[in-house]
């Protein structure tokens, strides 16, 4: 089967090196790289220390034989080098935010229709073995017709982000950052891209101005709803970067994923719980395999989509974008 | 220490067991019952076998030695009965919902503050030593301050549930019935009587016309938000009525409060995780004592509001009878 050549462009998060540890894990050569010398150029250099160091984005693009690109610069700029990408005939593998404005993704919609390049996103929090597990034991039927969906999602803010991080106008915003893992499971697993965004909210509590860390949303599928919660507020004494679940309720059980850590088993990692008329079942999901970047590849390969599709990376950025919106038009009638 | 003499008025709902029992577990005196003959009141007297049974709430209220008077009947008649009570000079002590409409709650409000009557409502799910720990360690700091709080209670439905349980002119609906004690669990928390609703959806998946058996709301104080689901699906295999977890976040840590089962550990009851800068700690609060009921006799005695304050519940029942309204308004729009 033949696999494909790829080549990263900007290395501000340290997602990149998830995403590029997978395709490489999946069968893709790493043809070069590019970033800026203060945002993980040289962590990158150090981590692949075989890859062809390019001196920008032009020459990366400028490759006959680069057949993709990694974009995990500065969110505020991955759409706009996404489209030169898209036009210059490379397909764009993109971490989340892939986009923080609705110009920027309207752009990246129209070029991607007019060229057909593929724009596959990472929301690397459904890359979990409890959920892939939950979605299918869902989809086979287990826990009957869906109800609802509740994500919670806190993160760990820790001391040593770049100052980027902190800028809404350069990283999107908490919903646009955070958010948007838990929109795109809501859309995957309702399977629904015409989903409605019902409410949202953003608040500070840091102290540091302008930096928003703590946010809600409610959506809609139909009679079924999702509301999810982010934050930036994961305590020091939990040895994971975030206690992160999805609760996923329907006519005949529940699906309680917790992507992470089980407090009250703490010794494992991404266990799922399905509750049903036969009773509780425990599964450690910790090493079930997981396809998304054989699934990627193969959607360069084969022109599809079944990674993650086009509708629903676009339909999720909308509603995020949507929510960072409208919860920052209410902040200052709640702060 | 004097204690009290109460009377059942209605005994419908088997919740009027557990106020009995703890009524009785706290020292009051069971001085007689009335209830209709198809609606609880033969097991009812076969419980109590000594309690002295009255041929109708107009007896028990003129009886001079009553001092309190427990409601159990229908949802939709306990207002009624407890402006009549509390017109007759005894303290009302009746089980959620207190009343299913606007125009029966601005009743109940207006003759508990004419009277001076005691008017202390029994919200059940409030009643959890894990809750009840979760509470104390907030209020002394233990996470910080509050971000949110999430609620999650699925309930089982069963066979054998009577006719006026699936009509909303008698039962008040799945906001007002079980929606309820989220809210008084948020306002208690947040102790904010002036809490606001912010959304809410009720939907009906199980078939049955006019009966509504999954619902959410959110709630907000501030820029703290609640968020709480309730259903009637708890799936057969789950042993217990219900799965009831509410997730208190705060700025250095949460409390993750599973108020029955604890599907990890399905061995324990009522457990309380908290995580913070420390680590991870988990209480078993099965056994820890709930004084509930003996601040509630102390509130007849000492004419004090303790156990559960008149604002709470009165402003409780308006946000669950809004809630219920704007869910109801909204549901043609998504059936």
């Amino acid at each position: 089967m033949p696999s494909i050549d790829f080549a990263v462009i900007g290395t501000h998060h340290a997602h990149v090196y998830d995403i590029v540890d997978g395709l490489i894990g999946a069968g893709a050569r790493l043809a070069g790289f590019c970033g800026d010398e203060d945002a993980g150029r040289a962590a990158f250099a150090e981590r692949y220390a075989g890859a062809r160091r390019e001196k920008d984005a032009a020459s990366i693009l400028g490759r006959k034989g680069v057949q993709a690109v990694v974009l995990c610069g500065l969110p505020s700029e991955r759409a706009g080098v996404a489209c030169r990408a898209m036009r210059a005939g490379k397909d764009v593998i993109v971490d989340k935010p892939p986009a923080i404005t609705a110009g920027q993704l309207a752009d990246v919609r129209r070029v991607q229709g007019e060229t057909g390049r593929r724009f596959l996103v990472v929301f690397g929090e459904l890359l979990s073995g409890a959920f892939d597990r939950a979605l299918k034991l869902y989809r086979e039927g287990r826990i009957g017709e869906l109800v609802s969906v509740a994500g919670m999602a806190p993160h760990r803010l820790g001391e040593a982000r770049p100052e980027w991080f902190y800028d809404p106008a350069r990283n999107g915003g908490i919903m646009v950052d955070i958010g948007c893992h838990q929109i795109a499971q809501f859309l995957t697993i309702t399977a629904d891209p015409a989903a409605e965004l019902v409410d949202a909210s953003i608040a500070c509590f840091g102290g540091r101005d302008g930096f928003f860390d703590s946010g809600d949303i409610i959506l809609r599928s139909g009679r079924v709803r999702g509301y999810a919660r982010v934050d930036w507020m994961t305590p020091d004494g939990l040895g994971e970067w975030g206690d992160v679940r999805t609760m996923i309720t329907g006519t005949k059980g529940y699906l309680d994923v917790r992507k992470t850590v089980d407090v009250g088993r703490p010794e494992s990692w991404d266990v799922l719980y399905v509750v049903d008329s036969r009773g509780i079942e425990r599964m450690e999901c910790e090493h079930a395999p997981l396809d998304f970047y054989s699934k990627l590849i193969a959607d360069i390969r084969d022109r599809t989509d079944r990674s993650i599709s086009h509708e629903i990376s676009f339909r999720t950025m909308e509603l995020a974008i949507q929510a960072q919106e409208l919860a920052e038009s209410r902040w200052p009638c709640v702060r």
